[in-house]
């Protein structure tokens, strides 16, 4: 059953790759970049050193796919809370809600630990980034102008300037200590979409 | 004349100094940091490669004092804004339209270049950028307060949080393509700090 077979493996190697990098990742944010070798991470998930060979280069190279990892498993949980709710209104601040979410528990998450800063400053952006980026943006935009149609969205700036600002205003969260100051942030952000004045 | 002599050297220095910075910047945007070594600096700043090492030690070293001298002019640059407004609620819209405006133009200066988004990249947060940050977040929390004061700005979240989520959102300044568009969203973020629903 070469099918079969085939599954097992390719299953294998997912769980090996993903031990990888959640075992990498903790290191780097426990111990800092400079006191994590190939070796020891191949020691802590587990692996021989050469096998960890043969799925990356270099410790950069996992943190790398780590945090591909992590933004395409975020726009995952954006996505389909997104398709949870069906009123245009509501779905924007679903969706703005997750995403703050998501950036004020990365952060308590990361903090914790003693270079739980310097892990996020390697996380330089690449073309992977870039791209989920730009899918993110795509997303509000379509969010937000659906919203537009039912009227709840003020009319005097672009469906695109609009997703910038709130992708950028709720990122604020990382810098949030509660979920309680997180809802608060997505309220004014959704203020500053309403327009009033 | 001791003092004399002391201040003429000092400024010298300073002089040395500045242009270093400035042709590393230009250079890195130029060709990538990959590119660029010591003695390419030292030859384009016309001086000679072993001042350029009593300087500083690396090209790393010389970005971070650039990104370093930077910030600090940011910051003089919106306290000045800051100054010349006597009234709260114009002060505070003139520093957040300053800093917008500060983004908006730092990236379009950058973005023509073939590596300017390396050299974003290059600049890891540092000591020096924590501290930065932190003043740049008092300043806005005081401006929100004395805003507060008049009754300009809503009251159910904290100065604090407020401050975070302005200094977030601008940001999105660095994504826009004209400085209508920067006007635009410090429209919107002013709403958000305002709230009317």
């Amino acid at each position: 059953m070469p099918k079969l077979w085939n599954e097992t493996i390719e299953a294998h190697r997912r769980a090996v790759r993903d031990a990888t990098l959640d075992t990498t990742a903790t290191l780097v944010a426990e111990r800092g970049i400079a006191s994590v070798t190939m070796s020891l991470i191949a020691e802590k998930t587990g692996i021989g050193r050469a096998t960890l060979y043969k799925y990356f280069p270099d410790v950069e190279a996992i943190l790398s796919a780590w945090h591909e990892r992590q933004i395409a498993g975020h726009l995952q949980q954006l996505t389909e809370a997104r398709d949870k709710v069906a009123d245009p209104s509501e779905r924007l601040e679903t969706v703005l809600r997750a995403y703050a979410l998501i950036h004020q528990r990365r952060v308590r998450h990361h903090q914790n630990q003693p270079h739980g800063s310097e892990l996020a400053a390697l996380l330089h952006p690449d073309e992977h980034v870039a791209r989920a980026q730009q899918h993110l943006r795509d997303m509000f935009r379509d969010l937000l102008v659906d919203a537009a149609r039912q009227g709840d969205i003020r009319g005097d700036v672009t469906p695109e300037e609009l997703a910038s600002y709130c992708l950028h205003a709720l990122t604020a969260a990382s810098t949030l200590p509660s979920e309680a100051a997180a809802h608060r942030l997505v309220a004014v952000t959704l203020d500053g979409l309403r327009s009033a004045h």
